[in-house]
């Protein structure tokens, strides 16, 4: 078992990674405080390892659970509103813990419920996805998303202890694997050349699901956000670059509905983009661009705009992200492959080029 | 004007209390970091002070304002999301203020729509009514009620700057009035016995709105909860000790249907309770409570249970409090008056005498 500790002060916790973690006991009733236990899960998830986990809990004074309807499209507010439903119909009060188990949709909305309900509740992520493993588990943003913007109602929230077992891979679907990937790929431009290297010679083991190479490669991406989140938990500064294509992945997704494009496909999309205005500006060269997008291409992920986007979808939805400040956006580029950094200055007719080299029209 | 300091290290903040400092630009134009301002109100104070208030913003880029019914039947996650919304739509970003204008309903929603919005945004409060600048505006607490419970979903969050003008008073119809008055005989219950006996010899002021009179309990109101926060922001422990006579009064309010008992009518009912109930344990004396009787009948606030409220209605809605803790009902009571502890060993056949002493069947 790999384990790594996200370092916060007195928000501090643990991340553990390994085999039939799910099936132990052991580590829950160590991180759990109260008596009581709400488990959030959803409809996909529920029939495969729900029973499981509720085996493990079956030591508390109360353990329920609500299955959500599974997506992007149900990470709302009128779904955060079924978890304090379910809170207060099985009358949990404030010693409760809330237990996610799921994606990164699950993870969202449970800590953004146990960042709220009764003003703050304990919290456990048990993160079913590789996407969710190595980002949304690490660094505390939750929240839900708004008919105007994704992500826009939320909190800074941290959890006691997240549990990451590899087996729940297993079941993961061949395209939602390579959404995760993505976001592995991202840890190694942004700020580890090594990993990236290291992710150009093990992609064809990731994606046979080899558990060693993925364990590996899920503890290097939450030790690299680890790192980056212990020096600036609430991004007022440094923590913006673990955003690198997510501004240009946000307006895919915004545009195309939540959930057409899975969020990592559309962050493939987005890296290109971005890593494309880093060459223009002078910074990287085509040929990291050329990696990035070989790389993407072995884990069948976009490297292109969708088809039916224009360089003004992306400009208006981009206008409304939350890196936007006082008027000016701030985008995350490349200075070097392994090195990102938050930009507000980039010029209109670059950032128009870098959308139509990518296929936005 | 009288200006004192909420202690809370990083989250300080000033409060600010006098006559037509709605009119003055430069108090917010100080304490508002960006170029961005939305105001939250209620169709009942917009049409009063919002006018003014908005000349007072005429310096910033971008200042927008939302009016949201009036009263606690809509403090609902639905009415929050208006204020999401409004945010959205008008494209304001994290380097926004939202100012709260109106009572404590407006604050808390504001408060935590701050809190929420792009995982938290500044915030300044401007309380119209007594008991919102006695109460909500100190000390962080938001949130919204949940139809199973009374400010269920929220979060401690702490404003830049809280501005009382006294003069928005003048429009405050008797019975609120009366309700904010039984917050500030509570400071003299719980921790300011000095303060309790000023009220004895001046609550005819009070009633008559002599301006000096309003400010001094207003800012002594203030100054002890400051203190009360400023040891404990979290609610770990003492400050607790503010919710005296809230555990019972939120069973009434929840019983009665929110708006028909004034939170303060029910806190007033609620406060005599306990007061009862500390008589009950041998901590104060019979002459204790009749002074608290006294001082909440010149100001016409209750002593007594709603008559369609049986002891079986005040057990079950307090079962699910935000105070109890692992399955125990915690109280705050009485030692002596002005010295208020948590208490979580109430005997039962006690608290049913207090509740049938104050006309629960």
């Amino acid at each position: 078992m790999h384990s790594l500790n996200v370092d916060l002060g007195e928000r501090s916790y643990p991340i553990l990674i390994g085999s039939g973690l799910l099936g132990n006991a052991e580590f829950l009733r160590t991180h759990i405080r109260g008596r009581q236990v709400l488990v959030v899960t959803n409809e996909t998830i529920a029939p495969l390892y729900l029973e499981g986990l509720l085996e493990s809990l079956a030591g508390f004074d109360k353990v329920d659970s609500v299955a959500l309807p599974d997506g992007e499209a149900f990470k709302t507010l009128d779904t955060l509103n079924r978890i304090f439903d379910t809170l207060l119909e099985k009358r949990h009060d404030r010693s409760t813990t809330i237990v996610a188990l799921g994606g990164g949709v699950i993870g969202d909305m449970s800590g953004f419920a146990a960042a709220c309900y009764q003003r703050g509740v304990d919290f456990v992520q048990i993160p079913t996805t590789l996407l969710s493993q190595v980002d949304s588990s690490v660094g505390g943003k939750t929240g839900v998303n708004h008919p105007l913007g994704k992500n826009m109602i939320g909190a800074f929230y941290q959890p006691q202890l997240v549990l990451i077992d590899i087996d729940t891979l297993t079941t993961l679907p061949d395209r939602e694997l390579s959404a995760g990937i993505a976001e592995v790929i991202k840890y190694g431009m942004i700020c580890d050349a090594e990993f990236f290297a290291w992710l150009e010679v093990n992609m064809d083991r990731l994606l046979a699901r080899d558990p060693e190479a993925l364990a590996y490669a899920i503890q290097r991406s939450c030790a690299d956000k680890a790192a980056v989140v212990a020096e600036d938990e609430r991004e007022s500064g440094r923590r913006a670059i673990l955003n690198f294509g997510h501004t240009f992945g946000h307006a895919i997704e915004a545009v195309q509905g939540y959930g057409n494009w899975l969020h990592g496909e559309a962050v493939a999309a987005g890296m290109v983009m971005a890593a494309k205005l880093s060459q223009l500006r002078g910074w990287i060269e085509a040929e990291d661009v050329a990696r990035l997008s070989v790389l993407l291409s072995k884990a069948s992920l976009p490297q292109q705009s969708p088809a039916n986007m224009g360089v003004d979808d992306y400009l208006t939805a981009m206008s409304v992200d939350k890196k936007v400040q006082d008027g000016k956006l701030r985008l995350v580029l490349l200075r070097a492959l392994g090195d990102a950094r938050v930009v507000a200055d980039s010029p209109r007719e670059q950032l128009i080029e870098a959308l139509r080299a990518c296929g936005a029209e």
